[in-house]
């Protein structure tokens, strides 16, 4: 057959899960943890299902979880959403994404990612008709360039998509950098897509920069974040959009003819636990906390450590350890040492391969020790 | 801001759900029923949560799920689909039609869909860049008519959508029809999109025609189905794609970038449940009984009666209890007498009007009682 995407392959995080199990290896690719929620999350969906409640919802969400979030946005952020025209429930961050770019991105239409960027983004706009402008954050660093930035911007120019804390780098956009972002902006009609799944995570007393604090940046903002990384239950597959009424408008169109609406039982256990008090506060003691252990273990390793101020990924540059290229470098460690990681690599449309592999440390203690004594070895 | 989709509104379901809720009115419009699933499929899903089956399953779905589904297409409609390579689970069946039109139409293709159709189809041809080529069923008989969609086919023609049992009319299409379509397509290239999600709903004896059973239709469909429909819990959303490798491959990715995957408890929940003897095969008989107290009851009003082979709908023609345009009467019905109803012309794009509207009968029995009784005062 003619197909239409004779050169895509399958997802990074899916192909090194499956050879992690077939090799036996300790899991530390793909991002989701591997201990257990709250069992009073379990418990709260439970009831919803035995209350009967598992026919659709309605199609932006169910009303107590879409103002659980407007609520926490506002505690957090400082911003007002109104949670009836401005809060939408959806199938997971993914989902939210791909629909926000469908929705506003039309054939022709230009799209800046910055690299290394999530690897749905790209297919994302490509589906939508768009063209990727592909901007480079900065080599080492990971930083923003806004020179380079500014530079990529046009008048076909549509949306920016951007991600803090940043996967796989652990980069958290600091103040100043949304400021700069805000500015540059300011003239223009550019859209932003702010994938914010990671808000929860940032470490060493920094505070996570969403997008909604900055007015001039919220007015513009399609705000993507996902239950399931925060709640520890990535298999639930449920995430929000906060936009301003007219963007919500326009993300709703394409939603509903998508998923049309997003499980029931589960929103309901969401929203219930989410009354309780601020489950989510915990979340970066928690995090920093398995940081410092997974870094402990690697400082005595040949590895040579990254920052991570965010997220709950671990980067490391491999050079000492193995002249392999990354993606090379990630399967043999996979298959050969028993751990399993990502190559940056996967983040960049042309492979650039800067010997640096990304580690998910949202797993057990003991996972994570397991998995530091097999690196020892190297 | 300059929208993508200025004239695109809301969903008639979720227009008239919201309405009937409005008005406190029984809602036979939305087809969702209104009584509770089989508590062993609650237990189910709530024992996969406490084992701590909470994160990313597989991306093509976990591997029991999609066995459960091959072992019954095989056991209903003889062909063999491969789990591993051919069944996809999906985020309802929605999601299903957009993932396979978005991953096999091109800009510039032409999609044949016949009318009245379910109101995702088109928004999602468009959004492929995709034209649609409307072709009507028989008016009257909602029957698909071969010489209108033989000389709708073109050398651009790239798929054609079928749905049976057919939403809203009711219909089931009939072997004959099913080889007509199969010898019609034979000398193409043309894909066959096939939604089935009503597919264990055909009353009076005669069977599902599914294109599973056609090896000349199988080749070339993505056939979609809903666990949703099937086992009552439309808010769980989970449906599932049988198409043959090379499609399925294609269909998977754009999945892995649309939703990535798909609740995993509600997953191990329905695969243990379906390893139960066949729970589905009690469906027909329920759902007839259903639709001929529900007939029994209408045949007093002076509504007349259009045939219900399949689904959980049944159309009636209006004239002789208003004069009003089928929108207004279902906007009326639901306010002024309490039953809300979704109007056919939802189903067409340039929204032909015959005078017929639907109403769902998944419902309990008290509740079509309770419409009925207020139906009967027209
Ligand atoms: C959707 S699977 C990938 C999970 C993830 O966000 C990551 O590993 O980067
Ligand atoms: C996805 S909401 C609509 C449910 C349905 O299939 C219908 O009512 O036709």
């Amino acid at each position: 057959i003619q197909t239409k995407f004779p050169t895509m392959g399958t997802t990074i995080f899916t192909v090194m899960s499956a050879l992690a199990t077939e090799k036996g290896a300790v899991n530390l690719g793909q991002g989701f943890p591997d201990f257990e929620c709250d069992p009073k999350l379990v418990d709260a969906v439970t009831e919803a299902m035995k209350k009967g409640l598992n026919q659709y919802p309605p199609m932006t969400g169910i009303a107590p979880l879409r103002e659980a979030v407007a609520s926490k946005v506002e505690a957090l952020y400082g911003r007002k959403y109104d949670s009836a025209s401005e809060i939408t429930i959806t199938a997971g961050a993914t989902q939210a994404i791909i629909t926000a770019v469908l929705a506003i991105v039309k054939p022709g239409d230009e799209v800046i990612v910055l690299e290394p960027c999530y690897d749905s983004y790209v297919p994302n706009i490509e589906l939508a008709g768009g063209t990727v402008v592909r901007v480079p954050l900065t080599p080492g660093t990971f930083r923003p360039d806004f020179v380079k930035i500014a530079a990529a911007l046009s008048p076909k120019t549509r949306a920016i998509m951007i991600n803090s804390p940043h996967n796989p780098s652990g980069t958290v956009w600091t103040r100043a950098e949304m400021l700069q972002l805000q500015d540059l902006l300011a003239p223009t009609d550019v859209f932003v897509i702010s994938d914010e799944v990671y808000e929860h995570m940032v470490f060493d007393g920094q505070l996570h920069q969403s997008a909604a604090r900055f007015p001039g940046l919220a007015a513009r903002s399609l705000i993507v974040s996902s239950f399931g990384k925060t709640y520890h239950v990535t298999g639930w597959k449920v995430g929000y959009v906060a936009a301003p009424a007219v963007l919500s408008a326009e993300f709703r169109k394409v939603h509903q003819f998508n998923v049309f609406t997003v499980n029931t039982p589960m929103q309901f256990g969401l929203a219930s636990y989410m009354a309780s008090p601020e489950p989510y506060l915990q979340l970066p003691a928690f995090y920093q906390r398995k940081r410092d252990l997974f870094r402990e273990g690697l400082a005595r390793t040949r590895f040579q450590l990254l920052p991570s101020e965010g997220t709950y990924f671990q980067c490391v540059e491999i050079s000492k350890v193995s002249a392999l290229k990354e993606d090379e470098f990630c399967k043999w460690l996979t298959s050969e040492i028993g751990v399993a990681a990502i190559p940056l690599s996967a983040f960049y449309g042309n492979g650039f391969d800067q010997r640096v592999v990304r580690f998910c440390f949202a797993k057990k203690d003991e996972t994570l020790k397991a998995a530091l004594e097999r690196l020892a070895k190297l």
